[in-house]
């Protein structure tokens, strides 16, 4: 029996398997729900045993949530794939918009509608169902594996990222598989090549020792709103382009197959920009695509301007200082500690008599290339045309995955990011879904990918 | 019996008259002392008949309190000189830092210390014992009077400029004499000859509908700070210039005679920004001395910016609208309508493609300046010399003052701005005192003002 015919006998109990997770509350950001948490570490280890993986322990973190861990390494000489997943979920709320009970899982029109159907639970069940369709069937997996499944991916917990690196060796592979994803739209899977990677900072200025009034001291006293915008406007220009020196020096521009792949996207800048932005017009860089720039053009952005008066009325204050919070998208190339440092020389220079400027880095994240032409992507290529019977796409993405710099950052491997939920699977909104055919299409795709990665 | 001398043989019986009034808590900015308020309105007109007014009453706005009026005009053919004075006080927080309670007036090593002492009830009360003075000692006064005493000055109360634009004909004057200023170091009077006007507004960005997330947007989404940022560097540029069109086209240069007097202030700059400012340099136009720029050169400040996120962390939001809050002092003879039709029409030319800018004005309060060669600052100028021994110095001041503006566009009468407190007097502090000294000072330069205003 081939290991697709297997999947698709046992797709019930594959459905049971998931189910039974999802009736776990595991919301990791609740102190509440700790105990919920660490039961769905325990049952997913469960799952690994059944799944005939070995060694399968809760590598516990000084504090935090475990992350669950199990290989089989019976292939020596082949390569070793590791596979990622979150066993923890967001918070339901509001819960009065959920049809049915956000932990009471209800099966109906070819979906599971619950809290992490597709933030993912869902997701890891179907590769940890399809290597185990691999298993069944063959006895044997064609490639090592290596599972890391953590518990505090929706919480923003350090214990994955700190157990990548205190455990190099163990950890050792040549792939990581993620799903954590979704295809573009239905019937179009789609393969990760690019991550912007994120600068955040906090740039301060300060001038006078103390709050001043404008009447008595405008004309004489430093203002440090003013000087912020002298700044701001010298960090980025009115026509979208950054302007600190060298700020671009590093980007690597996307080859033509992948910009061409782009187009099967069939994106709508038209609707994306009523739509979704609902402005009059698009403001960026000239000279590139919106999705160029989306996906693979660095930006700046300020998100806030802190202190002054913001109230009703004409308060007429000098305030001694204010912040402004400002970040940067960074694409490969480009190093988040070179742009820093950049940034900061570039703001000295941009500084007026009377204040002074501080930079405090909030954020410094690498941004994150996957090699189009590296194993692990054409063996999921050739995977998902398997199990979805469609080609993928190759698509980047303008935020930051945190778990994909922890995994590049720590190991080194090859990362494979992709995915097998839908655009309409409301992650972290009410009445989360997964559809079953994409489920049972992930299980295949996985099954596929350990014979096609061997 | 001179008047000088009278005001020097009653001195205790204008204390006490002064003390009467300070015992009541006229606090108008809180609604349970309204009764106190309007029971120092009634003593304060009780002290107008005791000087000798004629037609004292109560004129009552809408809403609010009433305006003490009162008049003599038994001296046809000759000027009439308007006198203002607010018989409402600040509130007199923070309690615990008071030495003796703010309504029980203590007096002692030559002052009296009691909340409204300076501000402004002792230096109304000193114009009305000085009107006292002569009328008991003459048995008529050298020129007309007309009074008006608000309730409001210290809660922003419009029943004063109401009550004028509604009164022109009965109010008409000359010149309006107020004492509500202090001397800039004991034994200097001062008189004001300048006024900064103050343009207050509200420039919202709006770009895209809703809040957006910048890892997915960042690139092709307007973002408001960013455009608020290019705006306001636009406005003035890094030397402290402000760089809207016209802007600088009305402006009067103050006479080299004004100048020259400016230097008897003896300001020390070195100290200024140490101490007051508390800065490594000041912030200005070129070309100008700081005192200089401080009284008569226009500057634009920006207050504060409202929107996106200013907590802690990295929230990559790109905000659907940002509102700065920004002012322009102006200076005689700006004229703030015209400035903000230029201030808009700047902005405009600003805007950066995706974002909408409008512009909310707040306050729009022109510049206020004084003839130094006019009628009643002469006069002023000779009845200081006499009450106080001592030439004043013609100053400006670089915020405004309401109740000038009032005067000066209901009834277009001369202003003639001065003051008989000292700088030390803890104006809307604990605290607050006014010296007998200055008081029988300001009893005598009214008295003196009288006669060489005749």
């Amino acid at each position: 029996m081939s290991a697709f015919d297997y999947a698709s006998e046992r797709a019930e109990e594959s459905v049971q398997a998931l189910l039974r997770l999802l009736r776990i509350p595991s919301i990791s950001a609740l102190p509440s729900h700790a105990g919920d948490t660490r039961q769905a570490a325990a049952v997913t280890a469960d799952l690994l045993r059944g799944a005939g993986m070995e060694n399968v322990h809760l590598a516990e973190p000084a504090t935090g949530y475990p992350v669950v861990r199990g290989d089989w390494l019976g292939a020596p000489g082949k390569p070793t794939l590791l596979l990622y997943g979150h066993y923890d979920v967001q918070p339901p709320d509001p819960l009065e918009e959920w049809k049915s009970p956000p932990f009471e899982p209800a099966v109906e029109d070819g979906r599971i509608t619950a809290r992490g159907a597709s933030d993912n639970k869902g997701q890891f069940v179907a590769i940890l169902k399809g290597v185990e369709a691999v298993m069944q069937t063959e006895g044997r997996l064609p490639v090592n594996v290596k599972w890391a499944i953590e518990g505090e991916e929706e919480s923003g917990g350090k214990a994955l990222p700190n157990y990548l690196r205190e455990h190099k060796e163990e950890m050792a592979g040549d792939t990581v598989f993620v799903a954590d994803n979704h295809f573009p739209a239905p019937g179009l899977p789609a393969i990760l090549t690019g991550l912007r990677g994120l600068l955040y900072l906090e740039l301060e200025a300060e001038g006078a020792a103390v709050d001043l009034h404008s009447g008595t001291y405008g004309g004489a006293a430093p203002n440090p709103f003013n000087a912020l915008a002298w700044v701001i406007a010298g960090l980025k220009d009115p026509q979208g382009r950054v302007t600190i020196p060298g700020f671009y020096d590093r980007v690597v521009d996307p080859g033509t197959d992948e910009v061409d792949s782009w187009k099967r996207l069939g994106i709508d800048e038209e609707r994306l920009l009523r739509d979704e932005i609902g402005s009059d017009s698009f403001f960026g860089e000239p000279g590139y695509s919106v999705l160029h720039r989306l996906y693979a053009r660095p930006t700046l952005d300020v998100h806030g301007i802190r202190g002054g008066f913001t109230g009703e009325g004409a308060k007429t204050v000098i305030p001694a200082s204010a912040v402004a919070k400002i970040s940067m998208r960074l694409v490969p190339e480009q190093d988040p500690r070179e742009i820093l440092a950049a940034f900061e020389k570039r703001v000295q220079e941009l500084a007026t008599p009377g204040v002074r400027l501080t930079v405090k880095p909030i954020n410094v994240d690498p941004p994150v290339k996957m090699a189009v032409g590296g194993r692990g992507v054409q063996a999921a290529v050739r995977a998902f045309k398997r199990g979805f019977g469609a080609d993928p796409v190759m698509v980047r993405m303008g935020g930051s995955i945190p778990v994909m710099s922890a995994f590049q950052e720590a190991l080194g491997v090859e990362l494979v990011a992709s995915g097998f939920g839908l655009p309409d699977d409301r992650l972290h909104s009410p009445n989360e879904k997964f559809d079953l055919a994409q489920f049972q299409g992930g299980i295949r795709t996985t099954a596929a990918m350990l014979e096609e990665f061997a």
